[in-house]
């Protein structure tokens, strides 16, 4: 990929800062803890997947800085790199996962015994298999998703679902990557997605990156651009998914979803396989988080509507599972009846990150 | 109204300044015929009813600065007036049709020998009659369709067709603000209506100034509230309206359409009988503008999107009549088959002014 929203190498971690694009490409070396966990706090870099790998090289970054000298002494750099990064974005699931991972990683090297330089290169091994299983998850899913791409096609997506987020080749993007690579021509409409514009800010920027023919559309222009025939296929991504298949996903892929269903367009959903908790029956049990409404009245620096006015910001809405044509996975595309293709499905090693419902693709 | 937009009184003429609102409530007074021109131009005022009032009072305006003193003089101001500001917004079909009435006024008079104060009663009367025939046009539709607004009810909405777009009650908007004088009480859900948001700046703010209890939505939420059944009525107006009932309105409308059908919400398109155009035998044979990309990619004084990217941003969208549930009009609500009840529609005097498709709600 053309992006590399992070890089690890020669003992420094690298992101490019994405609050600052599409404005400007600027990279920021990660030299010190505190550092690491404003770049999460501050969503310079952000979706789950991302900060899950973020955190993982984080702990490295803080056990550098501690330069332990000891077995105990790196247990106890580890746990408080570990302490500290996980109170940066409390609530993201994907973080204190791979925290967690860390962790275990070094206590059970230590309490085998080992070495102090064998539990850093440990540790340095567990951070680049959280990136590398993440790598191959996307990838696997942009393989799986690949065939639904075809010569010429229009697709349309939602949101910020690929380099940036998942900092691989991303989940509704990595079918588009894939096909890309394969060498085949079709032209993506990316959603602007208010409020927060990723569509606009991220999306149309990474696809530009790749080379990939990106045209950006109000979200209010879906409609239009289907009735126009210009849309053979729909991705988007998921936040969580219920047993029976409904869909949670950014505001507005409810919206797709009947459009889609109107105008015959296929409505696919790019997610791995720990997006679907088998413990919710329906999407009726999935809460529904409200935005701030300054994100609407006073999104870009200026105020666009009234002073005092109620705003009704979702976070995101829940597409029932009769709307979705299927499933992308890394395991491959899933087709209704959704209970028994969700409840056959295998976990994988690669997949037991649960993903966070309210920061996931933020 | 709590909002008068427009006021002639004294012989002044003073206007809300719509581009500063809704942050802030700012009257310009228009002492000069060149101040006119400027909040025509600017959009300070806008919207195709409001243009021509704002035009005919501009021509008295025009004609008291140069005092004349003679009947010849006089039409000679007026024509000069008329000439000037028909340059304010070229393509603006109720700015010319407005002029014209005002040339023909004083024409007549001037032809049958009138003297010079006559001529001057006589353009005070047509411009105030241009004016009153709007709003007595607007009432109707208000009139006409307020029964529609239901005790309780959830009412979405999208752009703006109120009392800042049509100096009088509106036209979407006008059953609401009659039900709500009829003391009826109800939830508006204003779409904020990309891209330049007329829904957030000027529906939220003037359905607040009267007291009418609204919300704010991102065009893209639509669905959702629908879905949560809080949707009972949705209420658009319209650009141009073919012969078979297609309906040419801001985009997004069309979107709305399909989603009201897939909800069971009846969906109404308010306008005026001269909004029909009896020439269009279908929605087919309307071309669709383009509008600028910068008002996607940097329309709120900050760049959201890269430099260069492709922006598909159609100014509206053609809802084709199948999915339109009637059509409020001054004359009555208009119920399918639409090519019958189009062509029966008796034409009135206060209808005359054909709506131009580019610039009327804008």
């Amino acid at each position: 990929l053309a992006v590399e929203a992070l890089h690890w190498g020669e003992d420094r971690l690298r992101i490019i800062d994405q609050t600052r694009l599409p404005g400007e490409v600027a990279y920021l070396q990660l030299e010190t803890l505190e550092s690491v966990w404003q770049a999460i706090r501050r969503l310079q870099v952000r979706g789950a997947p991302a900060i899950g790998v973020c955190a993982a090289y984080g702990v490295l970054v803080g056990v550098q800085e501690k330069a332990p000298g000891t077995p105990g002494e790196v247990v106890t750099a580890v746990n408080d790199a570990a302490d500290y990064l996980a109170t940066s974005r409390p609530t993201a699931v994907n973080l204190t996962w791979a925290l967690d991972r860390m962790r275990a990683t070094v206590d059970e090297s230590e309490a085998a015994g080992a070495p102090c330089e064998t539990l850093l290169e440990g540790l340095e091994a567990e951070a680049r298999a959280i990136d590398t299983e993440n790598q191959a998850l996307c990838e696997a899913i942009g393989r799986e998703g690949a065939a639904l791409v075809r010569e010429g096609a229009g697709i349309l997506t939602h949101c910020n679902t690929g380099s940036l987020a998942t900092l691989a080749s991303g989940t509704a993007l990595a079918p588009l990557f894939h096909a890309h690579r394969e060498g085949r021509h079709f032209q993506v409409f990316a959603d602007e997605t208010r409020p927060l514009l990723q569509g606009a800010r991220l999306t149309a920027w990474e696809l530009m990156q790749e080379g990939i023919d990106v045209t950006l559309i109000c979200d209010n222009t879906a409609a239009q651009v289907m009735r126009e025939g210009r849309v053979q296929l729909i991705l988007v991504g998921a936040d969580r998914i219920a047993a029976n298949g409904d869909t949670a996903n950014k505001i507005g892929t409810y919206s797709l979803a009947v459009l889609a269903k109107a105008h015959d367009v296929p409505f696919y959903v790019a997610a791995p396989y720990s997006t679907f908790d088998l413990a919710l029956t329906s999407g009726d049990a999935i809460p529904i988080e409200q935005r701030d409404a300054a994100e609407v009245t006073e999104g870009f620096g200026c105020r666009t509507a009234p002073k005092g006015v109620p705003v009704y910001s979702p976070a995101f809405d829940v597409t029932p599972a009769h709307l979705i044509t299927g499933f992308i996975t890394e395991r491959g595309i899933l087709r209704p009846p959704y209970h028994e293709a969700i409840a056959a499905l295998p976990p994988t090693a690669a997949c037991e990150a649960p993903q966070p419902i309210l920061e996931s693709l933020k």
